[in-house]
């Protein structure tokens, strides 16, 4: 049942929205770094994981790269837009993610890569104040801009495939609308220029499909999570994934969450506060980025739990999720959490985490991961959702008829089950 | 493929090794209030826990207990032994865990529980001073005469069947030897007394095997672990497991290094220490106690993580445990943990988590799930170790052709497809 | 130089607003256990500390209570307002905080203990809906209705002497205006009914003292934190103090600021979180509740490390206190505070600090120390800002000519050399 | 009533006991980057810290080293002994504690100090092994050695005073013996060479006094904490302070243990427990050594708390303190703490700390102000144990007569006190 899959001929181009952030700076950056020897890719699966094939006592545990068919590192050509124009290595240096040394190595690679005009509208991002974007008198003429954009980094790179992904900031919270239910209104509103409905980020996306482009979604906003954009993926046969790169506190959280509901051990509440002061704190400081990111962070838990079926246990958590600006921290974020668990004859007990995390380290590993098995499902002829990438985001995407899977390590066996089965292995199921 | 299992009729006499302790008088007390109604089975699968059948949309979930063929509630019936005399009411009392109106609901059922005189010979457990003793001659009589007790409270409670689960404090640490290696060189140093090589839990593991009872192993000590009893169950078609209940930070530890895993996060160290301040703690106070459980402790990290695949980023780990005796928290077991991560281009990050719980309120429902599955197993048919239970367990038994699984969330799959496997279900690859 | 001080004969009438809430059901619940011998008073200073007299080599120890002439416990009566009619008993009982065996030894002296109608405006404190208050045409008519209690309490409880003390909620913010300049002001507003400057907080400290009892603010509220109390008080010769008691997470930071400081640490930021479930908490959750608190929990920092004579170390620290109401904890309340400190040459340090408390019970005993201080300051003829109790309070009171001390061990020297100046002691500077 | 103090006339030499270790090179490349202008003295008083003088309203807050006559930085000279023979730079490197460039800074200054070889015993600190050390066939002989070095040290560097400064590791425990009792006892036990009463530490306190330099004790060792030492320090009228610089956890301790008392808190437990990855953490492995470090960490509480004056609240705690070498961690200690107490009527708390600190750090200021006082000591002629100097020790030296004062707030008013008084300024007490 081994699945057709188009090798990975040719280079393949990564457009980063928000290049210069600290994400993309630090995705590229240590990609570079990979690929000359200087750094390990620490975080990645597609550069590091193994895959057990075949039963527990054949003992075969290749790395994924050496039988998955995916682009070689050396294939890629990176590129992007953002709202500043400093290139990679001057943003890397502004976002203080990594020290001085790990920047020099790559010095002049990374001073070639220059950020193209980004689509940008204030209204969207409020606390971001851009210098280098676009005029476009409609979203449609901006999603125009967009697709000419892909064309020539395409054909000035020589690139033979392209994927783009937003590694850029949250844009404010809007809930999905009727512009956003089908591809003719979500085209008309474009082309009327609705403003209040139409953000950015969709121009991106509608921009990367229309070039054949899989589209992955780093952030919360809506973006491609709407039937609009699922008929125009579908139609364009080309893949798109999100949302929101599942890293520091959610990562945490949906580990923990499974680990009550496999014991079966209640929960009262969980509080989660987290500080962290770079250019994402700063956004989410705003109230209506904050509400964007909310919605997302808050989903994971009643999903894993279950509370439909475990009323006595999960009925009535009390959930709340904060987010402070502050800067002494910088891209360090921190992270706490307080769980208010219940055992045995309903006896309380208290779990407290404390991760001492890096935003931009955590997510760096996901950006290249993400990119290379986007390009493996477009040559593997896996159109629309990839809800087998769901192991990387926050609020795993999924049309209407299914519910998202968030336990982190169910996302992994189905990931892994995925590939094994691409590649005409057998799943497993751990009884051997 | 449904396998034949024995119907569960009759009354099923569960014997707790260290009756009177912290751990078996709440599961005692809490089993008792559960089935008056006065109290909910918090942490415990086989009451609580659904199972998802067929593919998702087929959306069934029933309770396992509805599907598995289980021993009712009912129809236990609790019994043991312990080096004091005290009644499970005044053991309870005396255990501080549950508060006094949680004993009142079933205070009589509790007063009529007595423990036999132990198995004890304190060299093996040196902070405990039993006044509630077996005299025996040599370790073998000391088996013939936990085989007379068992035969005797089967016969004076009408019990169909009988499960033996050890509950009762960890003793000294002692390699394995020859006279582990076979069954007969063990019964030889049982008859001749070898009182350094066989612990007073060997004997009551030969005894339960030997009476035809599975046998359970809630604490770190070798006793059932050894090729001498498995070649004894495997004679009498009995089923066995353990060892050493998996609870507090072990349980988080499984959950969270293969967090680390799944995302191909290293490690540079794991320092864990406790506090806690009952009658386990000041057993664990002694050095060799001690020995027994840190094996136990340090195996898991190293298994999950295979460091023999992924040397970059597991093969130098810094694993440290620390036990310390507190006597302000008595049953209110804390345990902190740090935890120095390696991300992207190798950032280290901190990760630290404080886990307020009870001990015994988290070891309470394992024993419940663990007698009821071990009495499954024996009318399934399924004898030896039984591996399928590694869920429960800080150190899961394996004979040598085995590495053991560590991983939760496998160890829970694991779990659940076998009961699907047993029912006659089809196993979850989560693909669908 | 010992102070004249009129000796405690008669009844001491204790007044607490909020009757009914936590802190004060508390502390009267405690006050009352105490003088039964059911209790310890711990945490109150003027029942269990010694003060040391003379030299060192002296070896003078006594209690406080031996040597000033403070109220007896047997002395006091209990009474107050409250927005809800519950007597004592079963307030306590709603708030929570004791269990129910504590209540039970005092549970007729506490029934017998109800309520007076309440001064209350839904305006000033939002999430509160109280249903026994006082009607009233203008405010100076709620401060007449408020003294009439005093007056009636007195002749009732034939109480020699009055304390009234605020342990109600925290009312919104508002700035000083003119109406709180003066005297002559404030009653003029008072007359006019103008309910947006003058709070109900402000007719109880006007009632009071105009029946020359001493008046103690427990909350962040404005109340007698104005020119035009301090004019009053100065003219009806009675003792004033405030802000705020500072209990949990301020108590830390009033100790940890000062290390900080005596070690010439730096500071780069300090967020502060907390989660609570009580009444307070849910006061809080409304901004402008909230608004008061962060205003007193911020002051804090400032004035204990003077940034204007240490630029380089505190001149630019990011402080950020948060307040979220959780209820699954009720009143145990659980404080985190995260402080980014700076050392030799530049080098950052973290120090983290987790405070699970309970708001109530660290409060009450400050409420009895504070009535038994102020009715002493009032016999030793001290009259308006008693700052000699700052130690006491989140937000001491001053004047304009003063700055206020925070730093907690600063506070109690200067509260402990204030009792020994009274008895005619000779003050300690620790040099011998 | 002004004290007689000498001018701090001519160069001051430095000798540091462990020049190559953390703490010493760390204060060094320290001292010579602040005296250049490239680093900032954060942590020492003598550097940064102003003192009131006068009420409170005069607002005079000069500089310590405005008004007290200590010698300039560019007055000194460093030097000392190692076992060991890399220079300072790369002594430093090896620590690291410092980044590279701050190192570099100051690179040919610290390349040009290199250590005296090391009066060393395997005995007394088993874990290192020293290959820059004395040959010398009695303790006396020792003793000779280290005063010849001394001279030496003075003469080549032309240096007018010279103090000498233990900042090595911790010798293991020994009690205090006969031949520690007087002067005359402990040369004879030098004659004779009684290596197993008398430490290498003792032969370095011993050459200071004898040479008239003022010797400070960074380690908890015994060394200058005995008769013999007093009776010389007196007869050659040397100042000598101690014991064991008070940093991380402990400083904390004399922090919180005072917030307690003062607020009548009661204490049932108080669990410490230290992790690090430095030369010091390896030497405190070994349990002798860790002895020695114990004693000094224990002692601090209860000499705070009282519990003599206080049995119901501090009359039974439960105090362990534990030290874990974990290599990951290098020089960056990290102490977590936590505290059982209790409040009102006896209800339990708990406080949590966690001190993400850096040993060196935190020291390096203490060995620089240190110096400086004990300079400024001697040349007001105050000779013996300099108790006002407590502040910077976890076990503050003190004959059989007095009790040490481990409180951190009580400390300092007394090391500001004596100052004002040296300077012929008042005293404060805090009452204006």
């Amino acid at each position: 049942m081994k699945q057709e899959i188009q090798p990975a001929k040719g280079r393949l181009g990564i457009l980063l929205v928000g290049l210069g952030g600290a994400v993309s700076s630090t995705a590229v950056v240590g990609t570079l770094a990979v690929r000359k020897g200087l750094a390990k890719p620490i975080g990645s699966i597609t550069q590091l994981a193994t895959i057990r094939l075949g039963k527990r006592n054949e003992n075969r545990f290749p790395k994924i790269k050496d039988v998955v068919p995916l682009a070689d590192l050396n294939d890629l050509v990176f590129g992007g837009w953002d709202i500043f124009e400093d290139d990679v290595y001057a943003a890397a240096q502004h976002a203080e993610v990594l020290v001085q040394k790990d920047l020099d190595g790559v010095k002049e690679e990374l001073q070639a890569i220059k950020p193209m005009k980004a689509a940008f509208d204030q209204n969207w991002v409020k606390r971001l104040h851009g210098t280098h974007v676009k005029q476009a008198a409609t979203r449609w003429e901006m999603a125009e801009q967009i697709r000419q954009d892909i064309r020539d980094f395409k054909a000035a790179n020589n690139c033979d495939r392209v994927v783009v992904i937003w590694a850029a900031s949250t844009e404010i919270y809007i809930p999905l609308c009727d512009e956003h239910q089908s591809l003719a209104a979500f085209e008309k509103a474009m082309k009327e220029n609705n403003t209040e409905k139409i953000a950015p980020s969709m121009c991106y996306a509608y921009a990367a499909i229309a070039e054949g482009a899989p589209y992955i979604m780093g952030a919360p906003n809506l973006c491609v999570d709407m039937p609009a954009m699922w008929e125009f993926a579908a139609q364009k046969n080309v893949p798109i994934c999100g949302k929101d790169f599942k890293t520091g506190q959610t990562m945490l959280k949906t580990v923990l969450a499974p680990m009550l509901k496999t014991r079966m051990l209640g929960l009262d509440g969980w509080f989660s506060t987290n500080i962290l002061g770079n250019r994402d704190g700063e956004v989410l400081d705003d109230p209506d980025s904050f509400k964007t990111k909310e919605v997302s962070k808050l989903s994971v838990i009643d999903t894993i739990l279950q509370p439909e079926l475990y009323p006595e246990l999960y009925g009535s958590i009390y959930h709340k999720v904060r987010i402070n600006y502050y800067p002494p921290r910088k891209d360090n974020k921190e992270g706490w959490d307080n769980i208010d668990l219940v055992g045995w004859m309903g006896y309380p007990m208290q779990l407290k985490v404390d991760f001492l995390c890096r935003d931009s380290i955590l997510a760096a590993p996901l950006v290249l991961d993400l990119v290379l098995f986007a390009d493996l499902a477009q040559r593997a002829n896996m159109s629309g959702i990839q809800s087998w990438l769901s192991f990387y985001f926050k609020s795993p995407m999924h049309d209407f008829d299914h519910i998202p899977e968030h336990d982190l390590f169910i996302q992994y066996t189905k990931l892994k089950n995925t590939l094994r089965k691409m590649i005409g292995e057998e799943t497993i199921d751990y009884l051997d």
